[in-house]
């Protein structure tokens, strides 16, 4: 209890009363599983001291989780996290948005709910998840392969730091079919997720001091793989067709440019492809500077007119195309499945330090993901995200232009999870976001995904994790949290 | 098939008709999953031309296999692997060591029985595994917790760049109980496996041209890991009494030392309990040089004598001991559970570079774990392996002393799951290796853990993997193994 951080907690409550934003930050380290059930409370008196509150305060929220059995008054003892009656059922598995999860209770119905925040995140959710095949697909992999599960891919034949056979086979035929990548499995190295590839695409072909151009807007924690290899980053601006090959080829004019990372197919987090004619520069460029082009697909999967753009890596091309792509965006982020195809000698330098690191994936996981992979369960999972995915796309896009029509612009994206909007000069998008939080929705700003790290006036709004309804409630607290206009000021970046 | 090395292969196979010899190395492919149910042999007459034989030979060993239902011939197509007619049962699990596990096959009793290879690893076999237990946490995680599995660790509550907090806090108990460690979760990191700690504790003390000084035979992959942060290692000697820590004294009188690697609870390979004084000094030196001790305890979990010698991480001292941990050895290596006991600097600072290597490790899986170890389940499976190896070692210990009294002698290890020998003068331990593999029984020459990588008159033979009978049969076939005793040379490397 002491570890934690009661103080924060609470100033993360909505407004109201205060003994009941007290009620809200017990409740949410409880059901986060901070606070565990028979952990003892602190004394009243001594918890309003450290609060700076009147003991009444904290003694009516007490009194209040006492009457919903979230708490136990046990007599000459104190205060006490109730124990928890039974699991929950699997179906109680609900979104991951925090305020919206099943409460380890043991009277889950009685647990006063807060304003349950809506996050509207480009990520799947759990409830859009097939979890029964997945849960079955894990049984068989430990009762068929215990052996290998249990061992070091090196001492089976069926694994190795490449990562296992049987799913390196599954991912070269997804992607064969999917991205026109003609693969064998030897193609391919499999890592806990698109990060590590990249951490070991950095290592492998950067020497320190090495100049790697990245796009203006981007995923902080790829470039800072980059820099950790000791790349020097230059950011490339992006406008509507996606990276600007022109600001690209002038830099390499200057220097010489070791790698550009690109996220061609749906640029992270603009949600812009690549247009025909800068993707043929991209590659004219790379060949002719001898720059290796690192293309993240890394959310190829929803092309809702149904065109998807092949991947640059399936260019006929002299230039040197490392492709990175992960299951995240289907089987969601929790499972870490990211794959890599690049000519051998940089595929074998990446295994190389990848057993120095962790020396092999999950084998359960491996063998499980193979599974669905072969049995179509992810390509049904797919084809059934899609339609669902496209819905909660019109849905959102509809609710912003019709109550926000002023003051987002955007283009409904192609293809992707997340619609990102340009935001009317006189509203301070960041005041918004908080304004917004405290409502019970949450949304990106764009300096999240700036390079240089300043305000913008751009937000992206994901869709992946809401229904339709709960998009358009987010949308109307949207609009109640939208702060009075500024007097015009200028926005201090402006790429797009 | 055309990716398959059936050269190789071939060569690898005992001794016997080339016929069989074919039949053998298929029968391998199949069983490692390298030839997959289905996949097309290619004609008898490219095959025997590649291969260098007469056709007929190449056709003796395809109606061997056909007529074994292993191949199926197909009239006017071809050959065939044949397709698998149902899934083995969980009962079928068995020893990781190749030639023992069950074959992928559709009749796997009429399958050729090559000389099956026994391994004498420390490394637990999937037998001995609990693996109905462990499927049954990975359904109740994956059904109790879809979201959370499915999710980045830092969007729930429940986990973190740390490991996940449910995870670590029953870690934290079983150190506090068997380590004398009393712990707490936020004092913990989780990692996959120890490996990837000792990467980021590389990562995160040491300044590169840094000098680390290692036990002058370990484990090469943690020293690699050392190496790639820029270290430059020392070996300082190992006898009998474990590191000779007035070397690394003397070393410190001659240059600054970041940082020391030990094993003292079981000197990996020697099997060696660094002794109480050296204990004490080592501590005192780390203290008065500002040394860095990084304690890699893998393996305490069979104290056969019942005196478990607490970790160097839970005496008094003034000096930073970084205590590292996994249950490779009781869960086995392949579920990548390792963590990291350190001050809460090193461990924040270990977290922010694991955020950008793979940012979370498995959820599943530590769902699954913590619930083994909440349940009580890794407890008991522990006694039971207890009892296991024991008899084990016994069995080995005793097996040696009969039948090789004259050629290996060694103290029986108080600890652990691994035996060091020393090997008379008069034989060469490589070729009796060598020899020994033709026989089919595999151990570690001594050679493989030297920091110098010279050859030395030690072997190492673990006894977790294979049973009593099988541990006889493996010492019967070290002594058909054994080569003629060379005339008398002195060993290259001779420290213990």
């Amino acid at each position: 209890m002491l570890d934690w951080d009661f103080r924060g907690n609470l100033d993360m409550q909505p407004e109201g009363p205060l003994y009941m934003r007290i009620v809200g930050a017990l409740s949410e380290g409880i059901r986060t599983g901070r606070l565990r059930p028979g952990v003892a409370l602190p004394g009243t008196r001594r918890l309003a001291e450290s609060l700076g509150v009147h003991r009444s305060t904290v003694l009516a929220a007490f009194r209040e989780l006492v009457s919903e059995g979230v708490l136990e008054a046990r007599p000459n003892q104190g205060t006490y996290i109730a124990e928890v009656s039974g699991p929950s059922e699997p179906g109680a598995a609900v979104c991951s948005s925090p305020a919206v999860q099943a409460p380890r209770l043991a009277h889950p119905r009685r647990v006063r709910s807060q304003a349950a925040t809506l996050t509207l995140s480009h990520l799947p959710c759990g409830a859009d998840f097939p979890s029964v095949p997945l849960a079955r697909a894990y049984r068989r992999a430990i009762g068929r392969h215990a052996s290998d599960v249990l061992d070091y891919a090196n001492r089976t034949g069926d694994g190795s730091t490449f990562g296992m056979l049987r799913l390196r086979e599954a991912l070269a035929e997804m992607l064969s079919r999917t991205r026109g990548l003609p693969l064998a499995a030897d193609n391919l190295l499999v890592t806990n997720g698109s990060q590590m590839a990249l951490y070991l695409i950095a290592h492998t072909i950067v020497t320190p001091g090495d100049v790697v151009a990245v796009e203006c807007y981007g995923y902080q924690p790829v470039w800072e793989a980059f820099r950790l290899a000791g790349a020097k980053l230059v950011p490339i601006p992006v406008d509507g067709e996606g990276l600007c090959v022109d600001r690209l080829q002038e830099l390499a004019k200057r220097t010489k440019i070791r790698a550009v990372y690109v996220t061609p197919h749906h640029q992270h987090p603009t949600a812009v492809t690549l247009s025909p004619s800068r993707r043929r520069n991209l590659l004219a460029v790379a060949e002719s500077e001898n720059i290796t082009v690192i293309e993240d697909d890394y959310d190829c999967d929803f092309a809702y007119d149904g065109r998807s753009v092949l991947a640059l890596a399936s260019a006929e091309t002299e230039a040197q195309v490392i492709y990175v792509g992960s299951l995240a965006k289907v089987l969601g982020p929790g499972p870490r499945i990211g794959y890599t195809v690049a000519p051998p000698a940089v595929l074998a330098s990446m295994a190389r330090r990848r057993a120095f690191i962790d020396r092999q994936g999950d084998h359960a996981l491996s063998y499980a993901v193979a599974e669905l992979l072969e049995e179509g369960h992810l390509r049904r999972h797919v084809q059934r995200l899609y339609g669902v995915y496209r819905g909660r796309r019109s849905a959102l896009a509809h609710a912003l232009r019709s109550e926000l029509g002023g003051v987002v612009t955007f283009d409904v994206p192609r293809t992707g999870t997340a619609l990102w909007g340009r935001v009317a000069p006189g509203v301070d998008v960041e005041r918004w976001q908080a304004r917004a939080r405290e409502r019970g929705v949450h949304f990106h700003v764009g300096r999240s995904f700036a390079f240089d790290g300043k305000p913008c006036p751009f937000a992206r709004f994901g869709y992946a994790s809401l229904d339709e309804d709960k998009l358009r409630i987010a949308v109307q607290r949207l609009v109640s949290a939208l702060p009075r206009p500024r007097s015009s000021t200028r926005p201090v970046c402006d790429v797009l």
